[in-house]
């Protein structure tokens, strides 16, 4: 049976648009939305379960969207007042898909490799600077990102787009840094975690065991939790005239030089 | 005498709001707004010259101005009206200076090291990327940056904003490409291009001689002429599921792998 919704005050478009702007909203219903043929493939590939498709005629066609149906997913056709009441961006795709969150356990990583290579963010605060974490963690092909304290929620549509969709390609875990520490502890990573005091040039470290790179935000830096324990403090020599680098370019020179240091195996 | 201007409406203040608001404006007076006591203190570590001081007394006190005022430089007291009207952020440091550009010649450059380390990037588009790309050239002390095709004025109050200050504090030329290559070869520089076909692992390369790492943009990456004229084009091998990675992410990587050869000499 073929769907269509209109109006934008349809109580499951209501409904959505919450789960839009709200991260509590994708909290409590363990679902968010994914605009764009290309997320919506690498979230399918990363192991996402889309619930619902949703999709605008004149932008996406009918065929298309039966030829998804048949994996077994709802579509509905959408009005544009609906496409545009839930589109986050001025995408011309006219897809926009609701889908089931991961579960983001520490215990739930997968490290299939001898010496595996984690980055660490703890409390990163801006999409853009999360995404561009991702987006390295990707290229790196790391075996994990573990998020440490969040201050915002990984389905936020803005991490989700800045990431370019390396969020669905990355194995990722959410968890209090105390937690996050004690899986690291127990699986027996080397941790550096990237300080300006009382640290070693990061150069001069070897990554080639089970290591994990930390990274704490631009204004505040790393708690004192990772401070103390860490297998090794490290510091990116600053030789200019302002002690300041962006969050997510300091990771990917720690992250190249432990790939650099794996001839990238 | 100390002066006062009350009114948004003042055919100075009118002005210095197209100073803020218009490229064309800065081109043609040759003129440019800073914002804030962290960012004109390094541009005048960095050699701009101030040519007037705007404060807004209930933030920056009138002792302060006239300290300043000693250096022989013009300062005016504003309103908060006149204050909120040119500034560009929240800022709570009440004071705004009119300064001097300065002269962006590539044979305006002066290199002083045997073997300069030079960072090209062509035609940023963001603001953003720019700030990020200057941060990271002065945190390497890079003896220059050149950009290349530039499509927004190094001055833009976002751009100033985003490299917090770094715009000032590192030498910057501004050229085309085709001059910027012909000053490159002139010099003996090595050109090392970061294309993603026909290009070697970055990691392989030595960047210990007069060295210029060049970046393009993140949808269309170098023009043809960096990679005819590269003494070699470079890539960072991408190991993820997306090949994409943020310009200003990849020049770090490559410079500090530049910085690291060097011993961060």
């Amino acid at each position: 049976m073929r769907q269509y919704i209109s109006s934008p005050q349809n109580a499951l478009i209501k409904q959505l648009f919450q789960l839009k702007e709200k991260s509590r909203e994708r909290k409590k219903t363990n679902q968010f939305l994914i605009e764009g043929k290309r997320e919506l493939s690498l979230a399918i590939k990363g192991g996402y379960k889309i619930k619902t498709l949703l999709f605008f005629a004149d932008l996406f066609s009918q065929s298309e969207a039966e030829a998804i149906s048949k994996y077994g997913i709802d579509s509905i056709e959408i009005s544009k007042e609906v496409f545009q009441k839930l589109a986050h961006r001025d995408s011309t795709e006219g897809i926009i898909a609701v889908v089931h969150s991961k579960n983001h356990n520490l215990e739930s990583l997968k490290l299939k490799t001898k010496n595996p290579l984690i980055l660490v963010a703890e409390a990163p605060e801006k999409p853009g600077n999360i995404g561009a974490l991702l987006r390295t963690a990707d290229a790196a092909n790391v075996d994990a990102v573990i998020i440490a304290n969040p201050k915002s929620d990984l389905y936020n549509p803005n991490t989700i787009r800045s990431s370019v969709g390396c969020v669905f390609t990355t194995q990722i875990a959410i968890a209090s840094t105390d937690n996050a520490i004690a899986f690291l502890q127990k699986y027996s990573f080397n941790i550096f975690s990237a300080i300006l005091q009382e640290s070693e040039p990061y150069q001069n470290q070897d990554y080639t065991l089970p290591t994990a790179i930390v990274v704490g935000t631009e204004a505040t830096g790393l708690t004192e939790a990772w401070r103390k324990n860490a297998t090794q403090n490290i510091n990116i020599p600053m030789q200019g005239v302002i002690d300041s680098m962006n969050v997510s370019v300091a990771a990917g020179i720690l992250i190249f030089e432990a790939k650099r240091q794996r001839d990238f195996k």
